[in-house]
C-alpha cells in the first residue's frame, strides 16, 4: 500500500504543479504580485494580514486577499475590516489550500479583476507541514512565526521554513511575558534557512511594519 | 482522482482502525491508560507533559510518554527532564502518527513493559488537522489550546475538538497580556463539544495542575 501511496502523492503534487505554474503565468500576465502566508493555526496570520492590507491601502497599494480554513469564514470577516476585497475558501477537512483551489475562486470571483490589483495575498490553513508541499503560484511565500510558540518550530518543521522567502515573527509585544528567546529564534530560522529575510512585527502595535511594507513594495 | 485518492484513503484508514484495534486490545491486556495530545504546534503540549508526568511520578503513578515529531529529538530530551521513560518518533515529513508507528515503536521500546505502567501519554505531531482521523488506540484523546491562539479555534477545527475526550487550555499565567477572553474560548469549545471536561492549566505556575491529576486518578 505504501508504495500506491507514494505513486498517488507524486502524481497529486505533479497536478498541482502544473496547475500552479499556469497560475504563475495567469498573475504574471496581470502584473500582480502573489503571497502565500503560512503558518501554525494560532500564529497571528490574520492579524497580520488585516494590518498589511489596511496599510498597503493608505500607501495606495490595491492589494485583495483569499483565505483558506477547514470552515467559518471568521478570517475572511476579520480581514474585510482593513476595506480591502476578500474572499474565504472553506477546504472543509482538507489540511492545505492547492492550486486548483485557487483557480476555481479566482474565477468566480466577480467583485475583483487580477489585472487592478498590485498584490494578492493567499492566507493558508493553519499547518505547519502539509501547505508546504502545494505550490500555488505564488512568487513569495512567508512563513510566520509567534513568539509564543516556542524558538525550535524551524528546526522541527524543516521543510516549511525552508521552502519559504520570508519569515515574520508575530506578537513581539507580549514576547517578554513568553520569554521569547530572539537570538536563539533567529539562529534556528537561519541555520533551516540561511540568509532568509525576517521581520519582527507586532499586528497590535504596528512595530517591524514600516519594515515589511518597504519590503513590500520593493517586491514589485 | 479523486474517487481513487477517497477509495485510497479510506482504505489506509480502514487499516488504521483495525491495528489501533489491536492496540487497544493490548493497553487493555496490560492494564495501561492511554492518552493521545493533540494541538497546534507551539501551543505547549511537550511543556505540559513534563509537567504532568513529573507530578504522576511525585504521586507514586507509573507514567510514560512516547513523542511525535516530523524532525528533531528535542521533545524527548524535554520531556526526559521529568524522570519518565520517553521514547521519540520522527516522522520525516508526516503531518500525523498512526497505529502503525505506536505498535513499532512499543515492540522495540525495550527500557518499558507496559503491564509495569500505569499510564502511557502519547504526544501527537503538532497539527490540528491530520492526527484527527488517525486513532492510536488510546482511551482519551485530549485536545489541547493555548491563550496565545485565538479563541474561535474550535469552530475553525471542529473536527479535532469534536473527536476528543477531554480539553486543556494551557499558558493561562499570559492571558492577560494576550487579551485571551475565556468565556468565549469556553463557548466554542462547548458548541463544538458539548459537555467535555476542560482544564485550565499553566505548566510554569502550576495552575489548574491538582484538578488535571485528580482527573487523571479517576480515569484508572
Amino acid at each position: 500500500m505504501t508504495t500506491r501511496i507514494v505513486e498517488l502523492r507524486r502524481g497529486i503534487l505533479k497536478k498541482n504543479d502544473e496547475l500552479a505554474a499556469h497560475l504563475r503565468e495567469r498573475y504574471a500576465a496581470a502584473g500582480v504580485l502573489v503571497f502565500n502566508l503560512v503558518s501554525s493555526p494560532g500564529t497571528g496570520k490574520t492579524a497580520f494580514l488585516e494590518r498589511t492590507l489596511r496599510e498597503l491601502r493608505a500607501r495606495g497599494t490595491q492589494a485583495a486577499a483569499l483565505v483558506g480554513d477547514l470552515e467559518t469564514d471568521n478570517d475572511a470577516r476579520r480581514l474585510a475590516a482593513s476595506g480591502a476585497p476578500v474572499r474565504q475558501i472553506n477546504t472543509h477537512g482538507i489540511c492545505h489550500l492547492d492550486a486548483e483551489m485557487i483557480g476555481k475562486h479566482l474565477d468566480e470571483w466577480q467583485e475583483i479583476a487580477l489585472p487592478a490589483l498590485d498584490m494578492l495575498f493567499i492566507e493558508n490553513v493553519g499547518n505547519l507541514v502539509c501547505p508546504s508541499s502545494y505550490d500555488l503560484g505564488e512568487r513569495i511565500r512567508v512563513v510566520l512565526l509567534s513568539v509564543t510558540e516556542g524558538e525550535d518550530k524551524p528546526l522541527k518543521y524543516p521543510t516549511m521554513f525552508n521552502s519559504a522567502d520570508a519569515a515574520v515573527i508575530t506578537k513581539v509585544d507580549i514576547a517578554e511575558p513568553c520569554g521569547f528567546d530572539r537570538e536563539l529564534a533567529l539562529k534556528n530560522i537561519h541555520e533551516v534557512r540561511p540568509g532568509i529575510p525576517v521581520f519582527e512585527t507586532s499586528a497590535k502595535t504596528g512595530a517591524g511594519f514600516a519594515t515589511w511594507l518597504d519590503f513590500l513594495a520593493q517586491q514589485r
